[in-house]
């Protein structure tokens, strides 16, 4: 977190994505020139190698790190010198944020503060990646703000009014007037979120561009139980004699695998317990650690799968690694057939805006089919989600927010109270019916980015033998497979200068 | 951990218990006389007032700290002084717990190390702690031991094939010979392990003294499930009709709560989600924190108890603050009626063996009736499990252990392999059916605690008294309800002396 | 240190100056726009506001510290951006640092690196602060260069031959070419050294403008004898009757004490000894540190007061608070008289470039005769050096610098290797004869900082208050007397780009 | 720094004696059977093999480390547990303390703590290590105690009146009565310090055994201009003729070489300068540090050497590295002679009291003449002490010590206040007359020790080989030449029990 100017705070927590992972920094980044700006971002720009050569060449800045939030800052500080102007305002900062949009290709969600002027939030045209500012009063009466990247994390501060800021979108909170000014600094291209997080990124208590996630991954349970039973029926078998049990994959695909269980009625099962024992282990050196960090991970309560036809759901199947090792977990504790279902699609493609999942060669489903995936993985069968099911689980939830939203906020002020809140404004902002899509499709809402997926692809083989030589280096075998849903917050907050 | 003395180790974490928390040390404990002895234990002595009188006047010995593991270790330390040996062997060592055995009452699982010579594990008469000892097969078809305090911390280290040490028994794995020596030091007083361990306190995929921790509290969900029918039922009820939704306070009560709702054919609901959100707050100075510890952990769903009634379902009421809570947040979140279901009977006593819960007088089933805690915690109704109930889902899991043992412990060796195992030799341990429930009942298994209870009372206000002066110098207004599960394990392994 | 880029570096150590202590930042500054360039800087800036207000409102950099080489790194960048240029080179360099010059008053010697380009040093143009060029001959046969503001910290390094920086003087080291281009970018105002370097801040083993730091002290010896001698004189006494021993007060007085006693055939002893035991004091709370700071520094021997004429001599009397204690300690071990000498003038002025000795009204010597400061600080007398003896001591080391330089150096490399060096062409650098002795006369190089020194009470006041609030709320009665000598170094070097 | 128990206070800071730098441990040691003992010691054993053996074999006490102290420490815990009382008082104590004294050989002075009882000093029957006591007159008017190796330990903790703990005294402070008890506890065999304190160990501020540091050393310089006077005249050489400038090696020789230069009437210069830059080194990797440490630490002034015959004077000559590499630089300095002075004699024998010079082989001593010595260093001839000078410098500060202690002690009670003090009881001391010279001699007080030489050389080869290995591992090519005096302190602090 940088040290607090005056009454403002900045905190990032970001997942380096592709091409970045050997030497990003710690956000937020901060230069001096001009007035003072501190930048943190939570997304990934598809067009960085030419924004790079752009401030090298054309407005001289000397950036650091492989970080994209480095980028987006300096670009924001050469559009904002440009105007070469002692003291800013609120439309100096909205023109400067055009000139960034403009020379910006890609997903992102911004904060920004300047010193001594105020705090910042921008979103790209697409609204890939989410951005929400939230309200609070505080005891003196007076209201301050935060922008994050999910709800939970401003209901946690207290900020139980919120809205999301659009696509194209941006706001600002000078310091002194405390007064949000919201601008659509460049025409909404779509609003189309990344349908990932509600997949599996975000956290299930979030409400994201009005989407309660806990409800859209009931959805898919129930979309998912439908697709699996007209499945069985399609070869003539009644799903509820092919499957003893369903046990999801702990912790995300819970609530799904309990709607589907319960819409297929079909008992649902706890059989997988994480291991809560975290000790040092004594292994000698001789004893070389086979088990694979699943096994570590979970335990498979055997009266659960003894004897059983079991159905696993997990929220997605990425390298396939992980569901290999839970299926054969699941033999070895006397399961007779082992079905394992995805709450999405098959992942075909790079995620390119954020969430670095793994090059489209090591997904199991890169050119490979249902029959072959399930054979890959040691699976009797997969089932996957619809493409069009999981974006109506979204939808949907979208359609019913107007009579829900309410609960899903469970505000501690009363309707009346927030009535005049100076940041419910966008009530009427157009419901969402399409989303970012492209680790299914291969179509990617910014267009064409194969450059940009052969340039990933480069840098990534870099990062990998970086990765390998610091492996090999120390007597590493195989690095665990890591959870890229760890910790990506980026978030700030004004209250207002009272000093 | 201690440093490596050869090729054995061991560790240890344990929660302070009654009396100690103020100034507790990091165990194991260590004495240079005689031999270098390390000592860690698990549990909580209700004589140590006399042992630390009897050391320091009868043996001279100093005690540094509050901790029971420093009096063990000094009581073991001086028996086996007492016999002036230059060398001992593992009748000397025997010899010498059996006399700390007849000096010691209370409950206690302990782990030591001899320098130079190995480990050793013992348990108390009445089985009140858990210790169970695993087998490791190595590369080199040599054989390793490991003693600790739960079956998952073996399996954590390969140690697939274990035992219970049982009540009064002694084992010694001696790092030049590796072969363990088991001896029933002192009779069996009874078999009587903690009940606790299966509500609450172990780790769900753990196996102690042979009863799955999973599969008795699956047996408490269907357990309370008819009580909580039968209940309904003499008021003319059909709980079906009472009861719209079954929701667990995660996340120990899970596997419980799922059976429970299964067995009433009710639906069940993770209404109730973990906040995973953990950055620092940026709570200024002027916003007090208002939100308690429990608010701040979990999120209710506000579309699950929307007009619901609905049945919460925890392990165990301590102080009821907790409950309280919970049950506050459903209703905000609008259920109807909210039920709250307790897996093990109300606690109205002191737990004095290990488990530090709380005073009595701090419990909310002190001196309360049924109706009057469900006042208090503002419940509609609150449930009970009936302790002969309780006691009978630990008794089914033993009785059933012999079929389903193997697969609960999935072990790699195959049943041939292990069957020549040197410590597989208690298969035929009497099936254990009664349990330490003195905090239900008030009748301890070792006997009249009258005398220990009033110290520890006093111990307690003492502390309290620290705490709180701690307190408010750190200006904290109140404490959050710590988790007494953290952090309990003990372990010790002596994988020989091959230098 | 900066994080090595290339096969550069640049390193820096500098004591805060009259206005900055409460917030200095650690050196060296960066940033990032143009270029990518650090800086580090030595000495004081007299128009420091002015430069911050032109820097906030001209060229709209965000100051963050009090630092003036935050200012100097800011000017420097503002210059060189105005450029605009893609790629600079060695003479946009030299522009940019004619604007700084042409900006900034005071005393600065600098070192800076522009990232991927080269080092480059500067020093302001009267030569009040030192900076030195050193060059080495590396295994391979080429050259590396470091820029230092000492010549012993060359020396350490293996930079055997080395020359001073001019004032108005910069070099540039470009990491392709490794060849330095040495140019007076503003004609040299006047070269004048800071004579306090000389008195007392420098290292004795360094040469500095071509003086020998060492024997500059010898001569303030020689010359303080023929003072004091010639004032005994005066009064019809003589010198060698009226003193029985010189002792100096450790360190920095020793060699000239030496030679003085010397001069005047006196004997020479070590009366008073530094206390080397650094062990944690076990004192009690209710004992009270009534030693001073002084008294625990410092042992005298009493065998070498007692019943004695003393005549202690020291680099220079500043607050008086140590020359009265000393003259106490002396008197306590027995001494009949005792006479101080300081190898100075009274220092009655503040200093203002970068050495912070107090604030004027502080100092023992502000609007005191000499027969007042005797008295104010319990000496029988008090010697001070003439001011003009005082620069003849260090002009006379110049003048036979030609015959006796390579001694003093003692270079590794002969006479015959250096003579091609790229950095031996000021040979023929002016010789020195006057310096910069304001804290003596009032007067000072750069002209009238009446301003300045208003502005630098105020600060001094406001930090005062910082401190005093400090040193309250840590229960400090009294702060030690600091020793400004402490940690001055700045340096760089530059080996090349090889890679 | 043991934790306070009580008010009492236990410290030690020691240096590594031959056998034991690879792996001792921090001081103090500490035992919990019986009662509670802290104990820290400096000095050396010299039958510490039997100790172990005993300890082990008899009283079965785990030894973990290298450290005479563990050994020390767990005799006197077992010599006092033999008494097997509750409660021990003075005389136990002094008992148990006969019983190590018996059993113990070699140099000892030890300070330590009976938990709730009190401090402990006693002192090997030769006395060859140092350990004082001091007194000090608190604020409430109660006084308490500090035992310490070094007189300005003491003064510096405010503790202004102390004697020295005679051989084979020792002295109990009881926390209670605080009224310390000294007692003669076995027959003292001999007052012989060791003279190496005096020539280098020791701070030249300490009085230790009534003989001042200082003023010994400056006798050590006249007896050696003497002795040089008297050498060159029976060449027929004036030595004033043949000597231009004295130079002291910094820091222990600075006094000894003063006076001996004003005792011969030749001028006395610092011509070498202690470097004080300490900078990290940007060093590259390809240029390799071919300084000498001695080199780094020192730099050469020319002008003193220049054309000159100098006479170099250090404490003592030891393996002869420093005083080769110190020559050399002499020379390259111009001197056109180089004569060098120890202010001890020859050293040809292992020290086996504590200060681990080097092992005798090492020595360049060993079996040279004092030409091979001049030869193996590079002096064109080389100045010994006599022994019996040396002993006569120490003994002679010693006669005069009635008159000139006070003034030595500069104690702020005055002489009548201290009169009743409880510990000024041993005035009438013997006078010191010898002193352990083994270094110098081969012939040590203790007796026949050429069992423990060759143990100590089997064990230094051993540590040699670890450190060696050590020095490979980290790429180190040769290390620096330690300076034995570092840090050895210990000391202890009774201020009683007024709680």
């Amino acid at each position: 977190m940088l040290g607090l100017v005056g009454n403002m705070g900045l905190a990032h927590l970001r997942y380096p994505t592709a091409g970045s992972s050997a030497n990003s920094e710690a956000q937020p980044f901060y230069v001096n020139s001009p007035y003072g700006i501190a930048l943190s971002h939570n997304g990934n720009l598809t067009n960085g190698e030419e924004l790079r050569t752009y401030l090298d060449e054309v407005v001289h800045r000397h950036i650091n790190t492989d970080s994209d939030s480095e980028l987006l800052l300096n670009l924001f500080a050469s559009e904002l010198a440009a105007y070469g102007k002692s003291r800013v305002n609120n439309n100096d900062l909205f023109k400067a944020l055009k000139g960034v949009y403009e020379k910006v290709r890609g997903a992102y969600a911004c904060v920004a503060m300047l010193a001594g002027y105020g705090i910042i939030g921008f979103r790209d045209p697409h609204g890939i990646r989410p951005l929400l500012i939230g309200e609070r009063l505080k005891d003196d009466g007076l209201k301050d703000y935060m922008l994050a990247s999910e709800s939970v994390v401003l209901k946690a501060h207290g900020f139980q009014v919120y809205r999301d800021i659009l696509p194209g979108e941006a706001v600002i909170i000078p310091k002194n007037s405390m007064v949000p000014e919201f601008k659509q600094v460049v025409p909404m291209q779509s609003y189309t979120p990344d349908i990932f997080e509600y997949v599996y990124f975000a956290r299930p208590d979030s409400v994201l561009d009005g989407i309660s996630v806990y409800r859209s991954r009931l959805e898919m349970g129930t979309k998912l139980a439908e697709n699996i039973t007209h499945q069985f029926k399609k070869d003539g078998l009644d799903v509820r004699k092919e499957i003893d049990v369903v046990i999801p994959v702990p912790d995300t695909s819970r609530h799904s695998a309990l709607q589907c269980a319960n819409s297929m009625n079909i008992p649902y099962r706890e059989g997988f317990i994480k291991n809560r024992y975290v000790g040092r282990t004594f292994i000698m050196p001789d004893q070389k650690q086979r088990q694979s960090s699943v096994r570590r991970k979970l335990n498979a309560m055997a009266s659960e799968f003894y004897g059983k036809s079991v159905l696993l759901v997990d929220d997605s199947i990425v390298r396939g690694t992980t569901s290999k090792e839970i299926i054969s977990m699941a033999r070895e504790a006397g399961a007779k057939k082992v079905y394992i279902a995805s709450c999405c699609p098959a992942i075909r493609h790079n995620h390119i805006y954020g969430i670095d999942l793994a090059d489209n060669r090591a997904l199991v489903g890169y050119n490979r089919t249902d029959e072959q995936i399930s054979e890959a993985i040691g699976a009797d069968r997969v089932f996957y989600q619809n493409l069009q099911d999981l974006i109506e689980c979204c939808v949907k939830d979208n359609r019913i927010k107007d009579h829900e939203m309410e609960l899903a906020l469970t505000p501690v002020v009363s309707r009346d109270d927030t009535i005049d809140s100076q940041i419910l404004t966008n009530k009427t902002s157009p419901p969402i019916d399409s989303f970012e899509v492209g680790v299914f499709t291969g179509s990617y809402v910014t267009g064409d980015e194969t450059e940009y997926l052969s340039f990933a692809e480069r840098a990534r083989a870099v990062n990998e033998k970086i990765k390998n030589t610091a492996k090999v280096n120390r007597g590493i075998e195989s690095l665990d497979i890591e959870d890229v849903k760890a910790s990506v917050d980026i978030s700030i907050f004004n209250s207002g200068d009272y000093s």
